[in-house]
C-alpha cells in the first residue's frame, strides 16, 4: 500500500485509534509493526507521514505529523505532480470481473468519478436484479475503488456512483463540461479528440471537466448515440481497431488524459 | 470470431479444405453451418468473403472470394481505415494472468510485435524454467494473440516472440525507428511525448516503427534505464498517477497510438 486513505473522523490529530477492518489490514495484511511508517491521505487531499504507535487486539494507534512536501521527497508517490483533468467515466455495465477490472484501472488512472449506467445493449439488467444486490454490488465496487486510490498512490478521490439509467446520463451530467462519447463507427459529424478537446478549451477554460461515455460490449444502441448527441455530447471515433468494452475504457482515459495533459 | 486468419497454404484458390483445430472451432465452437458466411483475412492482410461449403469428419471447406471493398461495408471491422503506427511492444514479463491479459490488449490495440522481456525486478525468472516450458508458454501466447486478432478483427498481424533478456533489447531493435521507455520517476533529461514523437518524425518521416518499453511489477532497474538510453530510447514520463504494469502497458500504447494518429 502507498498510500492510506485516512477515515473521515480524522481532523488533523497528532493521534489516531483506527480499528475494524482498516486496523486487520494495516497489522495483519500489510503487517506493520510497532514504529514501522506510512503515507497517509485525509479527506481534503493532504498528506501526512504516519508511525504506528502503538498494536493492540483489533486495533491501532497511528502517530500523524503533517508532510506538505512530501510528495517531492518519496518515491512510493507519482513524481509527476501536475494537473490532472476531471473526468468523469459514464461506464455501461459489462459483465461482474470486467467492470471491476475498468472500474480498478479508471481508479488508476485517475478518473475522478465513475457511474455504471445501464444501456440497451449491456448484458447485465441491474434494474431486474433485487435492491441488496445492486447494493451489494455498489460496496464491493466502492472498496475496490478505495484499494485502487491506497494502492496506487492516486491523488483524485475517486468516487463510484450506484448505477443509473442511461436516459440519466444528461441530467447527471448537467452539461458541466465537455462530453463525449467513443465509439468504433463512422457517424455523422463525428469529430477528432485533439481538436474537439482544444476547440472546448477555448471557450471554456483548462479547467472544465470532461465526461467520457463508454458502451457495453454490444456497443451503443443508434436511439442511445442520438440521446447523447440532443444532449451535446461529442461522438469521438477512435483511431484505432475495435477494442473490447475493458480495453476500450482505459484507451479512452489514457486518450484524453494524454490529449489534456499533454496539449 | 470478427475475422478467420487463413493459414499460410491459402493462395486465393476458390475452395479451402479446413482441417484439425481450425475446423473444430469453426463448426463446433462458433457452430457455422453450411452457406453460413465469415470474413477472412490472408497472411498478405487482403479480405476474403468465406462461405462453409461443405462439413465434414473434422474438417470443413470454404468458398473464397476477394472482398476488396469490405472494409467499407461491413459493421464486423472497425470503421477507422486510416493508418497506424507500427507499434514494437518490448514488455517486461509479469505473472501469468497478467502478462496474458497484457498481450490479448495490445494485440486489440494493434501492436505489431511483442517481445517478452526478463528483466531484474520480474517476479518470473524465466530462463531459469525448462526450456520445454517456456515454449509451451509461447505457445500459449501465439494461440492468445491469433484469437485476440480475429475477435477484434485488427488489421496488423501481431506476432509475439519467445522471451528475450533485457540487455538484448537494443541488439533485437537495431535502432530501426523510435525508441521509448515509460516510467514515472522523473529522470535527468526526461521528454514530453507529443514533442519526442513530433521531432523524431520531422527528421525520419511519418512511417518510423516506434519501440516501447515497459517495467515489470517492480519498475525498471537504475542500471536497465541506463543501458536504454545509451543504446538512443527516449525515458518519457507518463502525465498519470503510477500505474500497474498492466494498466500502464495499456495506457503507453494508447497514449502512443493516439498521438501519433491524432497528430
Amino acid at each position: 500500500m502507498r498510500l492510506y486513505l485516512l477515515p473521515p473522523s480524522f481532523h488533523g490529530q497528532p493521534s489516531l485509534a483506527v480499528s475494524g477492518k482498516d486496523a486487520q489490514y494495516l497489522t495483519r495484511v500489510l503487517r506493520l509493526k510497532q514504529g514501522q511508517r506510512l503515507t497517509g491521505r485525509d479527506a481534503d487531499g493532504a498528506l501526512w507521514h504516519l508511525t504506528i504507535q502503538e498494536i493492540g487486539r483489533d486495533r491501532c494507534v497511528l502517530h500523524c505529523e503533517p508532510a506538505e512536501h512530501m510528495e517531492a521527497t518519496t518515491d512510493a508517490l507519482p513524481d509527476y505532480g501536475g494537473p490532472l483533468p476531471r473526468i468523469v467515466l459514464f461506464q455501461c455495465l459489462c459483465k461482474g470481473k470486467k467492470l471491476e477490472q475498468i472500474v480498478r484501472q479508471a481508479t488508476e488512472i485517475g478518473a475522478c468519478r465513475i457511474v455504471p449506467v445501464q444501456s440497451k445493449h449491456c448484458v447485465v439488467d441491474i434494474f431486474a436484479k433485487r435492491k441488496d444486490a445492486v447494493e451489494d454490488r455498489t460496496a464491493r465496487l466502492e472498496a475496490m475503488v478505495k484499494e485502487a486510490v491506497q494502492q496506487s498512490g492516486s491523488r483524485i478521490p475517486t468516487k463510484v456512483e450506484p448505477p443509473i439509467a442511461f436516459s440519466d446520463i444528461p441530467s447527471y451530467w448537467g452539461n458541466r463540461g465537455l462530453g463525449l462519447f467513443f465509439h468504433q463507427s463512422i457517424v455523422e459529424g463525428q469529430l477528432a479528440l485533439t481538436e474537439t478537446v482544444a476547440a472546448y478549451r477555448r471557450e471554456h477554460g483548462q479547467e472544465a471537466p470532461v465526461a467520457v461515455v463508454i458502451g457495453p460490449e454490444g456497443g451503443l444502441a443508434p436511439e442511445e448515440t442520438t440521446l447523447l448527441e440532443q444532449a451535446g455530447f461529442k461522438p469521438i471515433l477512435l483511431k484505432t481497431n475495435i477494442l473490447r468494452a475493458e480495453t476500450a475504457a482505459v484507451y479512452a482515459l489514457a486518450a484524453v488524459q494524454t490529449i489534456m495533459t499533454e496539449a
